[in-house]
């Protein structure tokens, strides 16, 4: 009997499960918010995430759930474990995963490493943190954020009046997230997979270059990561893993500071930008990983196929001529750079694909992944 | 504007398709026999490849058509060739495919090496070249053979009776291939991929283990393949693609003579079995070049990813157990071992899947190739 896996969400997470798959034997079913989206070979159904109805009815098809995205609500996913449905991740990680101020708490339970941090309900309070922390901080929504989106360094209380003001209206008061602006080296990434059944890898941790708030360039492993940083970071990664309950992919951004220490930034309990390298550098995608972790299957070997990874988003700008041409240029180009698209309209800045390169040496991977990602500018 | 791949023929090949055209942004669409066949997500036709009809209505929704197979009737590629599709590879080069007696001529036009041969058209005939070569010989029907069958070695004419009467019967006459009895070393398979604007790239020659007549492990790159065997390998597959105007993936199996010569035994014009170990053994799968080929896309690197790489066929065999049950021992106890299944009922023999492993050290990767298939014995 085959075994089906229902993907909430038909972002590119979904779609980049479709090829793992068809290899793995698994029978991929995709329930899409839109028409035509990038998961579309295998959008079954078409429905909004937030009916329970709708989530239960697509469920009732498959032998688990699990989501493109984190953004299914509580009472949602509560209706699909009482109706006996397989969620993986649960409930309980997600709400975590879904509001950063229950994280912070989570990770401060866990007494795991993180920046300073508090719920500030008002301008006097977060005035309160900055005075504590040199006049400077990060305000934070604690909810809906992505890719930079919800995220602000501040110098001045009132310049978080908006976000109050929004909270006051929309959710009736609540709290803003604030967190110590920390002075980094570089931002790193430690992926985890775990299984139902407790089973856990960690992937080589890696270095990953934000611009603009959004995720640009990846290298796996971690350059010039000491041994130290390896382990604590896969340690860090574990005891996420474990502490939450979390199944499937699980992600963990982190910091590594100046003063050397390796601090929690944000998680993602899904397959991550981080982790798109993993499709050509590793002996087990993170996409099939997760289509193992959340099947309860046994997992895939995390080991690197190459000593080095580099990936690097496509953002669909404005280079001239259609997405094919400028695909079939870097092809033409760099016949080692594997080019993965995600059925996107381009739009300045919006994710529409990415390069991988492996090789031996940093130097030139990195330089065949920007020659071929160059053509997309 | 998405570019769309028709593959005609709804079996495994077609089914590794599926998985680089969803990164490479093709569509792609298939024409299958049954219901339930291996590429079932993509299909999206069911019906006779032998109507041209039916072949023709499938081809008005693409903007090339490919193949699974070589069985396409000559008269249904005609009608395709004259509606104005673009067919890779065409009518041309897969007449020599698909009737050996044929490929055998071209071979000798093309002054290719390969063994002695001859039309026989009766007992006499073949009995001469018997005479000729040592009393033994291999007798071939030129047309439908596969995996062994229609191939006999013979030390007698009369043991050839029965095909020839079925030639008299089914086609009115016609004659039979004969061929010296090759004394070989091993033998080889050499992969090129070649695109209609002309650009050829070939990849490693491997080593290729046959049992029973199927093909059961392939070592990539071939083991102690002197540079002179690579050069000749890999010149006789250029040769042979650019010779018949071959598009798409070619691949070429070859003896490798006890007296150190390259002779040419069989042909595919098709992603082949000798090819599956590049789904993660090289930068470029022959799944995703061969998508790349009969686009007229660039091609990829056909470089190794890792200096030693393995494919073991799992036959569906009488091992107990559900074929998914065999499959999560296989991955407990191998992790690094990818598993590639084709969503087919087991059979004794059937081939149902195959097992790639990659790495450094060859005696190791045969033993992880080798253990993760045993689970399936």
């Amino acid at each position: 009997m085959t075994l089906r896996v229902g993907v909430v969400g038909g972002g590119q997470l979904a779609r980049m499960m479709i090829a793992p798959a068809v290899e793995l034997g698994v029978e991929i079913r995709v329930l899409a918010e839109d028409e035509g989206m990038s998961a579309a070979l295998a959008a079954t159904a078409v429905g909004d995430y937030r009916d329970a109805e709708t989530v239960l009815a697509f469920a009732r098809e498959v032998d688990v759930i699990t989501f493109d995205h984190e953004h299914v609500p509580q009472d949602v996913l509560a209706a699909l474990v009482d109706a006996g449905v397989a969620v993986h991740p649960g409930p309980a990680p997600l709400g975590v995963a879904q509001d950063k101020l229950v994280m912070r708490a989570r990770m401060a339970e866990l007494a795991l490493p993180q920046p300073d941090w508090a719920a500030v309900a008002d301008a006097t309070h977060l005035q309160a943190f900055l005075d504590e922390h040199g006049g400077r901080a990060v305000v934070k929504t604690p909810r809906g954020g992505y890719d930079g989106k919800g995220v602000r360094v501040v110098t001045a209380a009132t310049e978080a009046d908006d976000w109050f003001a929004a909270l006051a209206e929309d959710a009736g008061g609540g709290s803003l997230l604030v967190e110590e602006l920390v002075d980094f080296r570089r931002e790193l990434a430690q992926q985890v997979a775990r299984r139902p059944s407790g089973e856990v890898r960690a992937y080589p941790v890696v270095e990953t270059v934000q611009r603009g708030g959004v995720c640009a360039e990846v290298i796996a492993p971690g350059p010039r990561a000491e041994e130290r940083v390896r382990l604590v970071a896969a340690e860090i990664g574990v005891a996420v893993a474990e502490g939450l309950g979390v199944t499937g992919m699980l992600a963990v951004e982190l910091f590594e500071t100046s003063d050397d220490r390796i601090l929690i930034n944000e998680l993602a309990m899904r397959p991550h930008n981080s982790g798109h390298w993993t499709q050509d550098g590793a002996v087990t995608s993170q996409f099939e990983q997760h289509l193992r972790a959340v099947l309860d299957l046994p997992l895939g070997s995390t080991d690197a196929v190459a000593p080095w990874a580099v990936m690097i988003n496509v953002l669909g700008g404005p280079a001239t001529g259609t997405l094919d041409e400028r695909f079939a240029a870097a092809m033409a180009a760099q016949p080692a750079a594997k080019i993965h698209t995600y059925g996107k309209a381009p739009r300045p800045g919006r994710k529409v694909g990415h390069v991988n390169v492996i090789g031996d040496d940093l130097d030139d991977v990195v330089y065949v992944a920007r020659a071929a990602a160059s053509f997309f500018d």
